[in-house]
């Protein structure tokens, strides 16, 4: 693993010299996450963290940074990997471990497992790390896709039969290359000690989780009644969902196209695949720079809102031949199959902005007979079918404004991250007040959360009157909405 | 009253020779609401409304008439009243009393007291009007706005008292006019029959809510514990409040503009106060048009999501001097005042959009020293201060899209509607199944709604496959979302 | 000819008791016409059209009128006729005839020949009435389309032949039912004076045109060696056909839509055919609304321009069984034929926002074996043809702004007619300097135009410094761009 | 010069082994410009070129690339130099320098001169070398912004004068250090050859120039007569300044602000300066992402349209506290002042997509007291005020989308570029019939690019009938518009 520091059990990034780079984007990224810094300056002083160790797993990314220096600032100790194999930034990895006040010789920051590349090996090395802990195990998760969680759930499974059984082999349907590097470290970990989850498992007050994905996982285990501590579903909060899934795409979308591709949008056809809060920024993204979007869906309500919004809403196999871009936004598996790859125009572009890459299926594509694949750049590949024509995929069919760009810019992850911290601070203090299941955050925290970033859009709020906060049978203070509102 | 048909107990409307007229109307919305003929096809056979006597108060509109004559095709009787005294369309209130197969000489359809242009006691009579039944009285509402749920309940309050409070004078605060006409009609009916409404309120099964205010109405009885009967909130229907609310306000609030100033809206700037559905729907259609919209909002969430989509949020006083529209949305009092309107532009266009006429300081505004007010045509008059400059205000500041224009368009109607309709069938065929109390539709009725209106926008929806379907953890056939799910 | 007032040689309008409704419509026009008041306010002290006949064939609205009492406030005597049937607004021409100082007794205003719903007999008799001056003949024409300036050169034509030709014959290609009605009109001002139309054309100075259509009229007789007498095109001025063309069509087909029709736009597909300045309007305001537009288009630069702002570019007969309107904007003829009418949709909607009535094959359309014609309301017609479907036709093929709505709005119109204005003074009082052929207004006039109408919307201009005119060779007060700029 | 090829007289790029890379960015880029494609299909046969020797200077970016390969195709020798000291892409200028056929050792490309950091020095010695022929001299230009042109012009110039005047001094006004260097360029050619740049000047047939700016600067020269050659001026072309300007801006800003700043764009507010072709598509840009954007403009015409747009316009001044970001379209001098940077919002970001680098006052930034700059990344600089304020200067305010992004994506420079090699070979091929002017490509070609990039776009074009062409007086196969057309 040449080109790494090595430091086992304290930090595995790509190199500590990038930090001075790292932590010039952390200071202007400082600047473009209000929320956070807000937060700071209110609950630095109480500590309100301290005692609370986070094993946290999400993109390695300068935001990340200023999340993770800002739990540390509230007392918290973090462990921190990321979710995704091609997401981490490594200035930003190499700042986070160095520290505000290290240097690379001297480290004085927060413990990180990741860099740009992982193998899946890798990936699952690192998770495993931050839950490795010196001393006290870990006490809390923030988890973004469920991964962190999914370790721990299965860990302890398997220290519950003894054993990680087989999986399915390869060419079975619903095998995946990826469970079988997961039950791997799983069988590693139960030969070393047997009781080794069960214990963390134990420790863990609760997680906070980032994504629908994420949440599906945790709804499904509570359904199962196999949740082992409660959950903060922190991606339904408004200024979540509505903000980092819509707006955050809205940019980072075209920001990926443009990187991967440089190839014009405008006057294309662009297939949006699902019309959900991902899907709803990606066809206003397409659609601002001229683009003709064609969205397919299920719902059939999400449907009808994207044909008032005018957008044509047809099933992939109806446009495969017509449309230039292909962007899955589902959540789902197999939304763009081999079949349709094998159907579209020559070098057709088709990229993943909703969750894990199985949304594109890749190992279809990969198996296609005499099918090739050409990196153009990195996260780039042509694949060319036996007639000639080439689809171009983004990063291998994992999220694209990720891999291909920076994903969300800073202020978008300022909502969303604003969101983590108070729901880490709620979940670690009053952890009583959670039973295990899947919790959202109440109403007058979602507000605040908006409030802490009004301020920096230059908004000037209107304030009721008592006699108008009456007629509504409002608080002049809040909270604006029923529970059920859907803004 | 010169001029309508006097039939006193039978129905009251302006004249039964505009039938022909609206009966061609009606034929064409029938094409515009999928959704309620769809119903039509599939219920009529069962009758499922067949012993339900529904007192129906909403816009008397062509609309209203499909949804009036769909409710007879399943089964039910039906008395209606229109609950705006400008928004009844003549021609469709006759066609209605008229029906399908009667003449004006025979009519043969449904009784309904309504006609453009009610005074408050007319307006107060027609409600009462539907729930003066022959024989056994109502055991439905289907209310918009809540004035026929409120006097039922106001009425049976009266009698529990066994008078009328004298409410407010005038000049005190809170006083209003419309209270005091309300509170007249009840003391007629409580000399004439002390027991009318609690005989009438015990018979009602329940009532389903068209709008958001009248939802909030029922939450502060049910709050309260005032309630008197189970009601199903169709308002918060995801294909009623953002279709009706958003889609149609889209619609009808250019419409309304239109027709009643004919003025350049491109270029101008538009004051929108609110950006709840309603507020999003009149900011998407006036920057259609090319105005600059600037948004007034109290809520923080609301506030970031107009911000983000890129309207300037201000105060009304930082731009009461620069706009040239101000339309109202919130469904709370005072949002533009006497003071706003004399600072405003020469000939700034003031509506309301949202629902009540106290949105807008109306009476405020008569109050002001010296100032003058000519109708420039029905709905639109200018008031003029003492220093020349004019304001024109639309529909006295009731519903302008209603006032001066014809409402939503059929098929944003039809998504409404039909939830009306199948919120009616549930409540009346399984009235057990509801406790007193506000209710919603199940999902799956409301993805029901979406589906019966796809096919005529040429909506092409995507079926998941089986292993698709097991990986998201849902059923095929839906529902797709969780409930908390905001669209 | 009951109903109208009997006026010969003086004016003809339909009821001069409409005047006072149509003044107070004039005087809130006028807040809207700020260029126009601006020219009165400038120009008026010297009277410099003084002496000017102006012979005017502009539709009869409540803006012409605000035209009008412009053109007079600086001196002008008019005559005015409506260039369309169904396009004059009553109200309006009788307060043009009454003025603002005198009564519906004593008409003191100018002679109007206009009343909506003309037959095409009155409207060539309006037509010849513009011309048939007291004393000396006209001395200017200001037209729209046209029509007033075809009616000097064919009566010119035929005094010379000493007949007018026959035309074609019902049946034959080419035939119109227009042009016999117009040669019927010749054939009797032949037989009363052969020389009328000569001695017409020898007076007239010139003629200032409003439309592409007009435009493209002077251009073949220029082109022809036939025009008579000098043309400003005041069309191609920036400020007229970028505004009117465009933001005025956004603004109207709306309107005509709604009143016509009541159908919701959203959600629907809309074929616009041609994309110049009209279609673009058309185009941006059906979006505006949901719609999803798609263009047909000639031009492969317009095309192009059409699938940039991500539109599909399409032949009608490649959507003509999806889309739910079909809006024509080509000024060419057949755009909508017959056949395509007979393979579309139940209840599409079928409207010209073109020019003439024969974008749509109207007579096509009424030739169709077992077609039936009801009238839905005035200007909206249902054709339903033998196999049950029916469409919707506005305003019987001629403009639907103006025929189901009130045309453009006054801000739009005033950049529009304050272009008229200023070509008629420079016409006028410049004549020398126009030789016989198309001008087009120089550009310091174009912008002078634009900065009449900058205050009213808030605009605050940049001035350029000396220091940044020089660099880029211009001078600090204008004109900015080269004369081949397209803006 | 380390690090370069060293291959005086031959070509001087960064590094020939980045060419397999640029090969393989070409190849995907051929596919994006079907324009350029297909000439090479339709004229490579008849080699038009044959005999051109190209002296060109365009942004050396793969794109051109692809231009350059069509004009040696079509027969012509070329020497390249970019027209901007940041733009180059070096892999692209391997590749040309490469070939499709040769291979780092043994090249078999043209010859180039350009690599991305170029000093001021090092621009114009580029410059001269794509006029230093061997044997005979290069016959045409193809010119960016103009500088290969003023190069020859000041070249005769001095020659004529027998030196080269100092200009001005550092400190005086309109000193540049631009023109000092350019200058010493010319000294040292005087030197070695007094009559070099005349002979040069003789031989060239033509130039076709890419810009607005360049355009300017050609205007001006044959206004003064002193215009040594024909000019072709591409930029007009509709294809060209509607498409390259208009909608190759609203693609590359956003890439070149995503890139450098990652800056959330939603939410903010932008002023765009200038509302020419740039600022329109730069404004739909933003607008597309959600900012708000206030214009800033000194034609009254162009700041009409741009409120019609819906958008705010003001001076800078009125603003500069409240934007987040500054755009410059302007072509212009001191848009943006160092006055403008000390008084903006700490961390706003300033940027040019106009054309030069004094549209932001740099020298003036500079120059400011106490100001600090810092680097933090290539082409993104932090200029900090004494009072802490910071802001964000873009590619040291040269053209932000070269700079910080990789430019106009592959499509748009395919219109533009066809127009480029159609100009080339008609002005090679017809020489005689150009004067020494500035001339336009007549529309015949203007639409004939057009309709080289329908089909890529999916686009179906309608075809007049003989009767619909007769009607318009218009040949079927077009023109369709006359010159002044507008679009």
């Amino acid at each position: 693993m040449s080109g790494f520091d090595e430091s086992p059990g304290e930090f595995r990034v790509r190199d500590l010299s990038l930090a001075e780079s790292g932590r010039r984007q952390i200071r202007l990224a400082e600047h473009e996450m209000p929320g956070l810094m807000a937060l700071r300056r209110e609950l630095a002083p109480s500590q309100p963290l301290a005692g609370a160790r986070i094993a946290g797993s999400i993109h390695m990314t300068v935001q990340t940074a200023v999340l993770i220096e800002t739990l540390t600032a509230l007392g918290a100790e973090v462990r921190w990997a990321s979710c995704n194999i091609f997401s981490t930034q490594d200035e930003a990895a190499a700042a986070v471990v160095v520290g505000p006040e290290g240097t690379p010789e001297q480290p004085r920051g927060a413990p990180v497992f990741a860099w740009k590349g992982e193998t899946l090996e890798e990936y699952w090395e690192c998770a495993d790390q931050v839950f490795t802990w010196p001393g006290a195990g870990p006490n809390m998760i923030l988890d973004d896709g469920g991964d962190a969680t999914l370790l721990v759930h299965q860990g302890v499974e398997a220290e519950r039969a003894g054993t990680v059984g087989p999986g399915t082999s390869p060419g079975e349907p619903g095998h995946s290359a990826e469970g079988e590097v997961l039950r791997e470290t799983l069988r590693r970990s139960l030969a070393a000690d047997p009781q080794r989850w069960t214990g963390i498992a134990r420790g863990i007050r609760g997680v906070t989780e980032e994504t629908t994905t994420g949440v599906r996982r945790l709804d499904q285990l509570a359904e199962a009644g196999s949740l082992l501590f409660p959950a903060i579903d922190v991606n339904s909060s408004v200024t979540k969902s509505k903000f980092d899934n819509r707006y955050g795409i809205r940019h980072s979308l075209l920001d990926g196209l443009n990187r991967a591709t440089d190839v014009l949008i405008g006057g294309k056809v662009a297939l949006v695949a699902g019309y959900g809060d991902v899907g709803k920024g990606a066809a206003e993204a397409l659609r601002g720079q001229g683009a003709r979007v064609v969205v397919s869906e299920i719902d059939p309500i999400c449907a009808l809102q994207a044909v008032m919004d005018g957008h044509q809403v047809a099933r992939v196999e109806d446009v495969v031949g017509e449309a230039d871009f292909f962007i899955t936004t589902t959540g789902d598996r197999d939304v763009i199959t081999a079949d349709h790859m094998a159907a579209m125009k020559d070098k057709a572009v088709v990229g993943n902005i909703g969750h894990f890459d199985d949304e594109i299926d890749m190992a279809g594509l990969a198996a296609w007979p005499g099918v090739t694949r050409v990196e153009v750049k990195p996260q780039v590949h042509e694949w060319t079918f036996p007639d000639g024509h080439s689809v171009l995929v983004l990063s291998e069919g994992r999220l694209l404004n990720l891999g291909n760009a920076t994903g969300h810019p800073s202020f978008v992850m300022s909502t969303s991250f604003t969101n983590q911290v108070i729901a880490q601070v709620d979940l670690f203090t009053r952890a009583d007040a959670y039973d295990v299941g899947v919790h959202r955050l109440p109403k007058a925290l979602d507000e605040r959360v908006a409030r802490l970033h009004l301020d920096a859009l230059g908004v000037r709020l209107t304030e009721l009157t008592k006699v108008q906060a009456e007629y509504l049978g409002l608080d002049v203070a809040g909270p604006y909405k029923p529970d059920h509102y859907r803004y």
